[in-house]
């Protein structure tokens, strides 16, 4: 059933996406998994079931103690893609990751590891300091500080004025909110960090990026967005021919 | 468990995406989903599922009795979206409506109706000649034609020179191919369909509004695309706020 007809000696991995976490930032995702392939036809792309579930309770309010249980319906998400055929799996929030651990117990398919490769890859271009913009959420659980620091990397974050700056952009993006004022929230706190010492940039929240792109020209220091580096990664492990860079 | 919480009272129908024909209008057609939703956050959109299988046969090949059958492929995502719960399909592919009587009698879900409904909104706006710029296997089908004459709307299909453009800038969107002489050919054909008599154009192939959007300022006459349109419904059926165009 996975076997493409453009390329009839293929073997796919159906890929499936845990997403809706919020739902412009799986879209987007699903859009680095098509442009990280090499694809002269339909055929050559690599099969994807995405779940978006956006009734998943907020996990940054969950993991700060004020707000409902996003696990049990991130377990039924998995539950469900594997019933879809899914046989890897990959999820598109950086804050969910909190829970990778209970959702690989969970699961019997594999996980594509996003803060790991996210990690690897920055720790692949030196040890200098690293600033994280990210939900509350995804600080509080340390994830993306205690792998950069098994990586020897440097991690800055931001004090609590230019934290809550980050949260008003996130929360903006999934109310569907793009203006100039946004956009100049979000690079002021990077301006901020770079000027604290920060040499790069992690935008560890799937929706910092669509607020200003990692190729935006006003980022004052380089910028690291997850989702094309895990993409890439998913088109791999899934079978995929990767687009060259 | 569709249940949000943002929006505690409201049920949600878990919308199933049958896609992959082609991955990049499947991506955009879920972009139209989200968009077409009033959402104040995450919690406020519906709950999709999107079965991406991109090795589905080439649907106008086998319409034009060139190419293996796309149906088993099809009626098996249709499975397994309804086996990850969708309770209503949509199919953001034009010319895969040419089996739309198939897969009705295949799944136990509704199928939101594409054809019918962008052609109820066509002839919403009077019965002014349209050009149907589709694939060929879409023409031969003749399901706008024929949906679009029961409506009293008259239509035109492009020559045999400018319905090969048409299927080059097709295969073009499907290759990631989208320089300006790909514009430029469909924008040529519309010229040409505009200086036949057509009053406005249908896009009913979804690749099209990816090579040229239907808000470019260069199209020669008013340009329907079917996706938002057919969107705006799905959210509808599946108990989400529309958003105010």
């Amino acid at each position: 059933m996975s076997i493409g007809n453009g390329a009839a000696d293929r073997r796919y991995r159906r890929v499936g996406v845990l997403g809706g976490m919020g739902p412009l930032a799986t879209q987007a995702f699903y859009g680095e998994l098509i442009r990280a392939t090499e694809a002269e036809s339909d055929q050559d792309h690599i099969p994807v079931v995405v779940d978006a579930d956006p009734s998943i309770s907020d996990r940054t309010a969950f993991l700060l103690g004020a707000g409902a249980d996003p696990r049990p319906a991130i377990m039924a998400a998995a539950r469900r893609l594997e019933l879809a055929g899914a046989e890897l799996l990959v999820m598109p929030c950086n804050t969910a990751h909190a829970f990778e651990d209970e959702l690989r117990q969970t699961i019997a398919v594999p996980l594509v590891p996003w803060v790991d490769t996210v990690s690897d890859a920055i720790a692949g271009h030196g040890s200098a300091p690293v600033a994280i913009l990210a939900t509350t959420g995804t600080l509080r659980a340390a994830m993306y500080q205690r792998a950069l620091a098994q990586r020897d990397v440097a991690t800055l974050v931001p004090g609590d004025r230019e934290q809550e700056q980050v949260m008003s952009v996130v929360y903006g993006v999934k109310r569907g909110e793009f203006g100039v004022r946004l956009r100049q929230r979000l690079l002021e706190v990077a301006e901020t960090m770079a000027g604290a010492g920060a040499r790069s940039l992690l935008l560890a929240c799937t929706e910092l990026p669509l607020a200003v792109p990692a190729s935006d020209g006003r980022w004052p220091v380089a910028v690291w967005d997850p989702a094309p580096l895990v993409a890439r990664r998913v088109v791999v492990e899934a079978g995929g021919r990767l687009r060259r860079l």
